[in-house]
Order: C-alpha cells, then sequence, then structure tokens
C-alpha cells in the first residue's frame, strides 16, 4: 500500500492521473488550503530492504499498475526509496539498545527529512504489517514508569507500531494509525501527544466492506427498518488472505468489523467469516446478505457483492490523511482529531459510524479549521 | 397500497404491530409532537367499489398480511370504508357538470370528514393509479384562465389527480403526491396552494431501488471514487408490472427514475429495465450493477440485489407524510416543504437527492417545526 | 419433511395439486409402471407424539402450505397418523429389551401395516434426525458377532438408525437412507440386505446447493474450464440451522458437501460455511462464488445465491424414493441400488457426482427394469 | 478473436500455456487421433489491413494477453498475418466480378495455402462480423437457379458469408459458423457441401450466459421443477456492445438467445436485455434470475452473475472446431455434423440444447468416428 500510494503520489503530483479516490480533491477540501499533492515529499521507515520501486515494478507485472504510470514515475520513486531508512524490527536480536534510543534515532530520521526538505511539518502515518495484540502492562498507563522501562535496554514494554508514535511525538510530527495495531493507542502515549501539540488520528483504515455497511445500515435505520441479520463472507488472496488464514489473526478482525454494525443496527446475528482464497490475488470479494423486517412484518432481503483491489482503495485515503493531519499541525490541534473518523473502521474516542455523519463532521471541520488558520 | 396503509395504522394504533417501517416512529420525530397514530382517521376518495377491507381480505389469501392482524383490524377497516366516497373519473362521460363543480364537491366532502370527526386538519395523500402524461396548456400557468376554464362544463382542463389537488386547497387540507401523477405540480394551483396557506410535498414516493441508489451515490463521491456505469433490472409483477409494460408508461417512470442517478453520478450510463413478470406478483425484485472507477484507473465493481413487497415499504411512509404534513399545517407553513424531500424519487423544488442529507435536514425540520408549534 | 410428503402425497392422488418437484412425475418415469401416487399408503414410525396432521398446521401458520390444501389432505392426514407406532428412541432408559426384540417389533409393525393394507410391498425411507457419527465396533463387520450382540439386552452395538434399518431387513422391505445417519450403512447389515434381496438406497438427499453445485462443476469440466476455487456460504434458520451450529454437527456436514466438489474439480479451496440465521425460518439462501482459469490464464467468475425453502424441496424425491425402490423389489433387486445415486449427497458404492450423468444412469434403469417388470 | 485464437494457438503448440478451455484437450478427445495443435497452420481472409499481431498488441495493452505471451508468439503471428488474403467485401463497390469469380478466388487462396503447406485438409470458420440478416431469395433454394446468379456480375444473390462458405465448397474445405450470419444456412449451398462431401457445423458460438442456462435449464426439469420466468440482463462493452446497441441487431441476437430457453422451459416469461457499457470494455457481465415453482406451490429463486472475457471464452472453442471438422473429413462425413451442437446457440438441424447432453453426444461422436479413421 506504501509503494501504491507514493506511484499515485507522483503520478497526480506530476499531472498524469487524476487524484480519483481522493477525499480531499473534491469540495470542500479542494479549496480548503491543503498542502498540495507536488507538495508532499515521500520517507519512511522500513524493516525490508525491498524497495517500493521494486514492488511498483510486481504490481505491474501483475496489471495492477499500467506500465505508462511505472515509467513516469520511476525517477520520483527512487527519490523517495533514498529516503526511507532502518525501522524498528523488534525481532531483530537481543543488543544493548534501548527502546528509548530507538525511538530517538527514528525521530532523528524524521527531523533529518523536514529539515534537508526544508518542510514546515511531517506526517507519520502507520502502514505497517498488523502487529499481534499487545498484553496490557501498568506502564502503559503511567508516563513516568513508561519513560523508566522505555530507558531500560533489557526492556521491550511497547510494541514497535507504538514506539514508532513515540518516535513521531519526539520529533513533533503528527501521526495517523492506518492499522489494527497498538501504536498511539498506548493511554500514556495518548496524553503525551495531546500534551506536546501532535494531532493524532485512527484507526485501521476503513476502505470496502465495512465502509458499505456503514453506509447501508444507518439508511435502514432512517427509514425506520429493522435490521435481522446481516451475513457476510470476503474472500481474498495475497499476503492479507494468507495472513488472516490464521484462526487467531482472523478473531480479532472479526470482532472489529462486527462492532459498527451492531452498534449501528442493535442485531446480534451478524455472521462474518474471511477466506484465504489465494488464486484471487490482491482482489478482495465480499458478499453480503441483509435480512430486513418491514411494515406489519414483512420481510425484505439486500444482497451486495464487492469487488475491489483492496490497496487500491486504501492508498488515496493515505494521502488525504497526510494533507488533513498537514492542516491540523499548522492549526495547533492536538490529541485525537475525531473528526477524522470517516477514515477508520474503529475511530477513536467517537462512537459515530455512519459513514454519512462522518463525511458531513469531516468537511464541517475541514471549513472551520482552514478559515481559522487562513485567518 | 391505500389499504395496505389502512390496515398497519389500525394494527399499530391498537398496539397490534409495531411502527417497523414509519420514519417518524424514531427520535427525533416520536417526541416531535406530531399525531399520535390513534388520532388519526382515514377517509378517501375512490373510483372503484371494491372496499379496502374485500382488498385487505386478498393480501391475507396471497400471504402478505397475516390473518390476524386483518382480524384485529376488521372494525376499523369497515369503519374507514364508510369514508370512502366517489372520486372523480374524467372516464365518467360527458355530463354537466364542471371540473370546478366536481372540485366543490370533493372539498365538500373533507370538510364533512372533518366536521363530523371534530378533525383538527385533514391531510389529502393522492395515492391513486398513475396517469398518462399532461400536454401542456395555457391555463396552467394562469390562475385567472384556470378559473374560467374550471367553471366551464364543457372544458376538462385538469387532469384528475390536479382537480383532487384543487379540491384540498378549497378545503384547506394539506396536500402529498405519492404519485408520478401531474396533482398539485400545475403551477397556477402550486401559487394558489401557496397562497392559501396550503403546505405541500411531493412526488413519486420514494421506496426501494431508487432510494437505495440515492444512499450509495453520494457515499462513492464522498470517497472521491468515480462511477463509470449504473446498470439496473427491475422485476415484478402484480398491477404495477403490468401497468408498467405499457412501453410508454415505463419510458416517463425510466426517466424520473435515471433523473437522480445522474445528477448524484455525472454518468449517463445508466441502462435500466423495468420487466413484467407476472408470476412474482407483488414481489419486486431489483439488481443493480455499479462499475467504479477508482486510484490510478482501477475498477471496482458493486451489485446490489433488492428483493421486496413494494407496497409494504410504501404504506408507512404515507402515514409518515400524514403526521408530518399535519405538523407543517399546524405550523402555518404554506407551499412546498422541500424538507420533506426524503419522501420523494422528484423532489418538489429541491435537487438534493442524496438520502443522507435528506435525512438530516428532515430532522432538523421537525425539531425547529415543533419547537415552533409547541411554543 | 415426513409431514409434507404426506401432505404432498395425499394432494396429488387427490388431484389437488400437481406433481412438481418429482422427478419419476415426468417421462419416462411416468409411463414407466411406477406404483401410482394413490396407490401409495402411508405409516411410519415416530419417537416424537406430535402427529404430522398438528405439524402441517404450523407449516400452514408459517405460510409453507396453503390453508386450502390442510383441509383437502386433513382425513388422508389423520389416517396417515393413526398408521405411525412408537420408533425406538435409544435414549428410552435402560430396559430388558435386546435390540434384536426392538428390530422384531418395528419388523412386526411392518408385516401387520402390509397385510392390512393388502400391499404388494413396503418401503421404509429414513427421514429420522440426523445422528452423531457411530463410533466404529467390530460387530459392525461380523454378522454372527452383530446377531449376538443384537441379542444382548445389555448392549446397544447400533444407532437407532441402524436398528431400523435391521427391521426394515426382518420385514423384506426395501430402505433408502435419505440422512447422513449409520441406517443400513453398516457394512454387516448392508450384506444381509444383499443377501436377503432388499434393494436399498442412499445416502443424504442432495436438494439444494449440494446439488447446483453438481450441475455446474461438470459442465465446467466439459469446457475444459479449470476452477481454482469454489466458496460458499449457507443461511439458514430453524430446526437444522439450530442443530448445525453445534460446530461438531456442522464439521461432518461440511466435509461431505465439500467431497463431491473436489472430485468433480479438483480444487481444494472450497471454503465452505453454513451460519445459523434464526430469522431466516426454514429458508436456505447459499451463495457461491466459483473462480475459474479460461484460455491463456484468463479469468472469469461465476455468482449464485439460491434461496428456497428446504422441506419443500425434499419431500418430493422422498415420494420418488418410495416409488423406485418399489420397482427395485418388484425386479428382484437386491444390495445398493447405484443407480439412485441422482437422490444423494454421499452415493453409495459410486463415484459419480455429476448431475446430469446421474439423471441419464437413473431414467435408464428405469427403462430397463421396468421393462423387465412388465414382460 | 481471430486474433486469440491465433496467440493462443501459437502458444500452445509452442509449449508456453496449457490448453486450458479447450474441449479437445481433455478425454476422451485428447487420445482421438485428432491433428496435433502443433500440426494446424494458420492463415485465412480478412477486409481489414490491421494484422492479428497489430490487434494482439492492443490485447497486451488492455491487459488481456499478458506481455510474455505475445513475445513468446510474435514470429508465429506474423506468420499468420502472412497467410491472410484480402476478403470479399460487398461494399467494395461495383466492379465487373461476379460473386462466383470471387468465389473462385477465395477458393484458390485455399488450395493454394494447402498446397505450399502440404496439409491434408482445410477447415474454414467465420469469425467475421455478424451480418444483417438475409432477404430470402428463390435462388436460396434452388441451385441451378443460384449458380446462374452468381455468374452474372450485376448481381449479389448472397451474403458475403454465403460467398465465402461457397468458396469453402469449391475448395473442399470443412467449414463451420462461428457467427449467426447465413453463412452454409443457405438451403442451396446446405445441399451442395452435403453433395461435395464436405462437413459443416454452425451456428453462433454457445459460450457464456446461453451456455450457463443450457446447464441449468435441463437440471431443473431432471428434478420436476417448473421454471415460471427466466429474466436476464447482459452488460458489455468493446465492439460488439456499441453492434448490439443498435436496436435491430440487437432483436435478432435477443430472438436467438431465447429460443432454447423457451425450448428447454416451456416459459414464455424469458426477458432479456443487452446493454452497451462502453467502460467495461470486453468483459461480459450477465445477471439471470430464475423464478421456479416446486412442491405444493412453493417458490424458489436461484439468480447467476457471470463475468468473462468474452472473446477468451470463444477462441479455444474454435481451435476445437479446427481439429473436430479435421476428424470429421478425414472420416468423409458430409453434410451437417448434428453431433457438434454443443458449440453452438442454434445447431442446425438439431432441437437438442441440453449442454450435458450435447457433451455426451459429443464424446461418443468421437470416439466412433476416431475409432472409424484409426482402423
Ligand atoms: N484496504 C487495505 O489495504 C487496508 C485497509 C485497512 C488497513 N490496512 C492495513 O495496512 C497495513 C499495510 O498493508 P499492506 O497491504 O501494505 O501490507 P504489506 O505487507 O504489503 O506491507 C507492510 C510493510 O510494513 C513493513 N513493516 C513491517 N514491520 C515494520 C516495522 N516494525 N517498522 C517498519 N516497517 C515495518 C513491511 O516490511 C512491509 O514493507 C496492514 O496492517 C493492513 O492491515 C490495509
Ligand atoms: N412502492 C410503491 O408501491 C409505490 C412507490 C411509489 C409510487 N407508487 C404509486 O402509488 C400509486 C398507488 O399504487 P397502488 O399499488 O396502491 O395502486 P393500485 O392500483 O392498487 O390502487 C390505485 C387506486 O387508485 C384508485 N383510483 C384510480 N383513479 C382514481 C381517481 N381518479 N380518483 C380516486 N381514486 C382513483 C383505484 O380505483 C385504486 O383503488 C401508484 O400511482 C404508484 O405508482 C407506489
Ligand atoms: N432439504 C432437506 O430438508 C434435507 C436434505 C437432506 C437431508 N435431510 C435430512 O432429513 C432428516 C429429516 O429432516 P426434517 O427437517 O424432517 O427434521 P425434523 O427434525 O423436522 O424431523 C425429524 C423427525 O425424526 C423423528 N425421530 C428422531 N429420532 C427418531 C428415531 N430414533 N426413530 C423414529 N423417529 C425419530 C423426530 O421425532 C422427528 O419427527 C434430517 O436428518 C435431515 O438432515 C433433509
Ligand atoms: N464470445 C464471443 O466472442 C462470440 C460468441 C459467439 C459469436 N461470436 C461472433 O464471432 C464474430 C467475431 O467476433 P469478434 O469479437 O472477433 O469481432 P471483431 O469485430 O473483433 O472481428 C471481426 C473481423 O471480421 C472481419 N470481417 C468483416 N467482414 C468480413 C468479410 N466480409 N470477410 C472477411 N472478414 C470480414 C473484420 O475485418 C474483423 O477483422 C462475431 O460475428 C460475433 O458475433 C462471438
Ligand atoms: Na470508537
Ligand atoms: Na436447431
Amino acid at each position: 500500500m506504501a509503494s501504491t500510494a507514493a506511484v499515485g503520489l507522483a503520478a497526480i503530483a506530476e499531472g498524469q492521473a487524476p487524484p480519483t479516490g481522493c477525499v480531499t480533491a473534491r469540495e470542500p477540501f479542494a479549496s480548503a488550503g491543503l498542502p498540495g499533492f507536488a507538495d508532499l515529499v515521500v520517507g519512511g521507515h522500513d524493516i525490508s530492504s525491498v524497495t517500493m520501486t521494486k514492488r511498483a515494478e510486481c504490481l505491474v507485472e501483475t496489471g495492477m499498475i499500467p506500465p505508462r504510470l511505472l515509467a513516469a514515475t520511476h525517477d520520483a520513486l527512487e527519490r523517495a526509496d533514498a529516503e526511507v531508512r532502518p525501522g524498528y524490527d523488534p525481532r531483530g536480536g537481543t543488543d544493548d539498545t534501548s527502546q528509548q534510543a530507538v525511538a530517538e534515532r527514528l525521530a532523528a530520521d524524521i527531523t533529518s527529512f523536514r529539515d534537508r526538505h526544508e518542510l514546515a511539518r511531517v506526517v507519520v502515518v502507520d502502514l505497517s504489517s498488523t502487529e499481534a495484540p499487545v498484553a496490557p502492562a501498568p506502564e502503559h498507563d503511567d508516563l513516568d514508569a513508561l519513560l523508566t522501562a522505555l530507558a531500560d535496554p533489557a526492556r521491550a514494554v511497547l510494541p514497535a507500531s507504538s514506539v514508532s508514535a513515540y518516535a513521531a511525538i519526539l520529533a513533533g510530527a503528527a501521526y495517523a494509525a492506518f492499522t489494527p495495531s497498538a501504536g498511539m493507542g498506548i493511554p500514556a502515549l495518548a496524553r503525551l501527544a495531546d500534551e506536546r501539540g501532535i494531532p493524532v488520528a485512527g484507526q485501521d483504515g476503513k476502505t470496502g466492506q465495512t465502509w458499505l455497511r456503514t453506509v447501508l445500515a444507518p439508511a435502514f435505520a432512517a427509514r425506520g427498518l429493522k435490521v435481522l441479520s446481516w451475513a457476510g463472507t470476503n474472500l481474498l488472496g495475497g499476503g492479507d488472505g494468507a495472513t488472516l488464514a490464521d484462526p487467531d489473526a482472523v478473531r480479532s478482525k472479526l470482532a472489529t468489523k462486527s462492532r459498527g454494525l451492531t452498534a449501528l443496527t442493535g442485531s446480534e446475528t451478524t455472521p462474518l467469516h474471511i477466506d484465504n482464497v489465494p488464486d484471487l490475488g490482491d482482489i478482495k470479494v465480499a458478499w453480503d446478505h441483509v435480512h430486513v423486517e418491514g411494515f406489519l412484518g414483512s420481510r425484505l432481503t439486500l444482497q451486495t457483492t464487492w469487488s475491489a483491489h483492496d490497496s487500491m482503495l486504501a492508498a488515496p485515503l493515505v494521502l488525504d490523511l497526510a494533507r488533513l493531519l498537514a492542516l491540523a499541525h499548522a492549526a495547533g490541534i492536538s490529541g485525537t482529531v475525531q473528526e477524522l473518523g470517516f477514515f477508520f473502521k474503529d475511530p477513536w474516542d467517537s462512537d459515530v459510524h455512519d459513514a454519512a455523519e462522518q463525511a458531513r463532521v469531516l468537511e464541517e471541520w475541514v471549513r472551520r479549521t482552514s478559515a481559522q488558520v487562513g485567518s
């Protein structure tokens, strides 16, 4: 997804592709004084040595990206690859480095990147592989205890995603969690971000079937129709399919996906499956069957079949988040920006799942905030 | 649909069925001071002598209404049947009665109904068979000329639906057009309604496939995704299926159904079919295929299959309109109540088709208006 | 399903309903000299005291059977109920009766039924609740050991379905297994049936999604197209839905359902789910997604959505089996009638799953056998 | 489709692709002594100067053919292009050439092609654009009159497809009609082919939705289930979509597509639409809704959604027809080979539409004929 986003950004910036799929390319965002696509500079951290250029070539081979676009963006991709620094790999073996030292190294990378490119600000977006759930620890709720533990080379009190989030705080960078990993979701970190003036958004990009459900379910409710059951099946291959073939990994994903639906419909009959179908590759096919009670006990059914390239849905939202958090940062907003809930399956500090309501709130926020920054 | 609405109203009023499918049964409507279901009294005009009681018995036989509910509402239905008066049938042959005289007769029926039941007000909802399109006439835009023509027994300047609308004005009754017929859509009548303090809402109930499309299309737009084509097929039997098997009748229906979609998506590739499939009876099955362009020219598809009893979707909205127009009337609102656009395929005096936006506007209107009436 | 079959048989016999859904009502079966519908007499064993008449009344209430048909068949149902005798309930507590004695009692019921109605023969069809899988025992393969164990009141060497199958053998009645229970699948019993001239057919009625798959999969193969994956989801409520909500029960069902598919397609990617969706009642909704490789690596997809009343699909096949096994019995065929594989998910002694091939084999068998009986 | 077939043949012959989608690649065909893929040589007639090499490049650009395959087959394609001669274009203006002379020129091309490549025989497959329906003429039924008219330079008694069919006869080449054009369907030509020992097969390739329907409809019939209605919609773009956007062109196509369905189901309620959806390109999406009556008047529905690249389904069948007609020719069969009905929407001289039955007949024919040729 990072590679797709980088190819797309370069193509849009150079006028080789329209910004289709980007929320911020339409009004009221387009005239809201967000940084232009061409003003964004790409860098990052990765623990793999496979470059984005290399990954983009694979995407061309599987037919996802047209050859023309790769040619047009090749130089920009290589420039971005040159700005990727080694991430923090907790499986990296025992050495004498504390997590505090790691975070400072990552933060220094960010600061250097900002300074060398003379950027107004940096937005960190977590696009790394989903981590296993984190066991709760007392330090997660107590900043002093956390800082002590971070300084201890013998301890690994935070998961990698949260060390990166801490590094963003240290570097004064805005932060978004596109994954369900812990990241900035550690309470002590969230409070620290708030204190240090860091705007934060999360969690877990809402891109396909879950988005569709949060469009439809509120519409049934607005009609006074009662959802009796909402059954769903997802078929997908690729890396994500393989990952979710693991019964543990999939259990937490299924829980998250159903939470919003139950909140919106009041129904507990929401069986949901995610099947690994390797031959589908990056295509995700999702079937939903909605059984609804109407007037005088009558029944209606709605079936939906959704078929899309998963990362093509996600990548433009990453560019949106970068632009919107830049605005939040410029406006001096700190802590969770609830108004960005539109982008997330599990919005931090919010119970609003209704996609139309989230879109409205987002538009109002952009109008208000850009007016404030502009003045 | 009238019979279904009457059965349902009686069942709800007597606590035999919950008001599922009624928009006004949920908040903020429920506490908005609308007239209670039990406060509504049913009467009407019809040109057929088949009673609602008789029709309800047929609905039981085809399995649409449970026998239990018919038994529970039988007396209420007979009371309603006793309040049905002969409508105006333009095919009724040449006699000496002017349309003005007809309208006065219909208005007198309404006034008598109101007085005998000591009602605060009457709401007329047009639920009669869809008429053929009306040829424009100069009198339609000029009230004086219209009144002159109405007084002439040799002329039939208005279609039946508009004579009924005129009668509602004469009786001081609020008015809603659930059909695509002309009704109050004649400009001179619309202005007269406005002058006489008559609140008006229309046109053509938005109940199934069209409603679903106006839920989904704005959601794609909010994501910056570009709808390339939206193809649809409707299968239905029953009276409506037979009516729409007529190539002329169906042409105007198809136009109306596609107008909102093109407005919302910008795409002109919206092939749509309505097929008469007699064996389906009152069940409407609608299949849509949406082809969408996403990031970097990628494609996604959404298919929906909708299956529902048509009149079961429509009837509760009729009850909603009665309650909401009663509020408008109590608040002294006159002319088109644009805020009721939620209920209509082709909302009068409005370009808003987005169902979520319409729901929001409706809720705000009810809060505001009921506060005003209450104070 | 037994009640549905009994209502249907009476309605067909009395000319109140056409034999739609019965395989044997069309050519070449119709003129094959099978016993007429009106020649069949219904009796049975049950461990419940709820009569078929009572169950049929429930089916009318839920809208599955029209009231008219119940009235027309009421007397026939009561006559059938009068021919139902207590079945063998293994949970019936410890008493001194050996399974041999139980089987002899059941066999005596059958013989008495045959004699009192002066029937040419009896066909026993197992329509009882699916049993748990049976642990293998040495007696199951050794008739002498089995007979010894059956005679021992302290032992329960056979599951109930196999005691009934043994009773059929003792009574000289033909036998069909419409369930996945063990029944006549115990090797020693199967051999005994063969020796005693008992025709036998099984196992597990192939009525809906599985039938559809065995229609489509061979068609893809005939085109040289390669099925890559075949994913499926079943939604159903009712008693069967609740039963299959049990993870153990569903595991064996899923295995059986996929076996034929893998045999037909060669693909192992056949994820399949059965979800309990109580609000659907007796309706089964099944979605399949087939991903196929074609010429030069191109891909095609087929999706199917099937929606049907489960027992309405099964009941007419029960009548067919009764008629066809009567023919087999008349023809002196003994042992498994492989040519009846058309009716079963897991056909005994056969690897043919292709529904069209099974239909062809069945037709040829009926022509051949009825010619032989007729001569 | 011709270009796709040529690319595919070269790829298969050179071991670069498996023969997926070819009926003749599996048993009993594979061991039936048909000519090997590598033994086939490609030539043809076209009225366009766009080469197959050029068209294949376009197919690569739209992602239909992988770049690898084009590279591997480039030389073979150029060899085939070198064997394409000018076809007969009836719009070619008035000149002094009689259709007899044209047919002799085309026949000479075929003979020369056979001789230069030392081929045992040639099979002509009509893959040209669908022609308008042909007005009947007396000469079409009378060979002598036809020959006289063909010799007259002032007349154009045959459509282009039939001139080509006549040329095949003159050259002694076997002939298949993959299009709905007249071709060899002119009675006088059909008889001439029969007399001259020419094996013939047609008409109109059965590749997608129609094939699926002829798989499913007989399966319902075999179950004794009664199809009440079968509604369908086809969405497609590309050249075929544009062609069928013409109301006249589409009318004949719709008739042909429904004929088999009505024959198989007995239902006349088979509404069918073909919509031009340019953004879908070569992808054909077909939705079918089947409404079926079962036991005791119960209802079931089956929906199918089919999505495939149209020409990828058709091209391998073209290779099959070439191989099978070569066998027929070697066996000395003349006239319509009814046993090839499997391949056609509107099989000549046959009422069999059931795909499974057609497959069985085809297999038997191949076994029988190859045994005869082999001996
Ligand atoms: N529609 C979508 O695609 C979608 C939607 C919502 C969420 N997500 C989430 O987005 C994330 C990325 O998805 P993807 O498809 O790009 O996955 P991917 O496997 O293609 O890429 C993950 C990248 O993260 C890197 N990485 C792993 N651990 C790291 C660490 N500690 N530090 C730095 N880099 C690290 C990997 O080396 C790899 O480059 C996943 O967590 C996924 O669940 C995706
Ligand atoms: N989902 C829906 O059911 C739906 C949605 C939108 C609009 N509509 C519209 O609602 C209307 C009613 O639908 P229905 O299914 O109840 O139709 P219907 O045919 O069952 O009933 C129409 C009734 O109107 C009466 N009528 C006809 N002309 C009249 C006249 N001049 N004066 C008085 N009564 C007259 C008829 O006698 C009949 O009783 C139709 O115009 C339909 O297009 C229905
Ligand atoms: N489409 C279908 O409906 C379908 C398809 C294939 C197989 N089946 C199988 O058919 C069987 C019957 O299904 P149903 O829906 O009628 O179930 P059901 O639960 O409605 O009826 C089962 C009956 O069996 C009786 N029974 C239980 N144990 C018994 C015993 N030991 N002896 C005698 N009677 C006994 C019960 O009392 C009850 O009357 C099930 O095993 C089911 O899996 C059904
Ligand atoms: N699934 C399928 O693709 C399918 C199925 C059934 C039938 N068909 C039929 O196959 C035919 C070919 O389809 P296509 O997609 O390849 O079409 P196409 O338009 O791509 O190709 C048609 C070719 O025929 C040539 N041609 C036209 N008139 C000619 C003439 N008089 N002599 C010689 N050549 C002539 C054109 O120049 C062109 O090269 C059509 O008739 C179509 O209806 C296709
Ligand atoms: Na939340
Ligand atoms: Na034919």
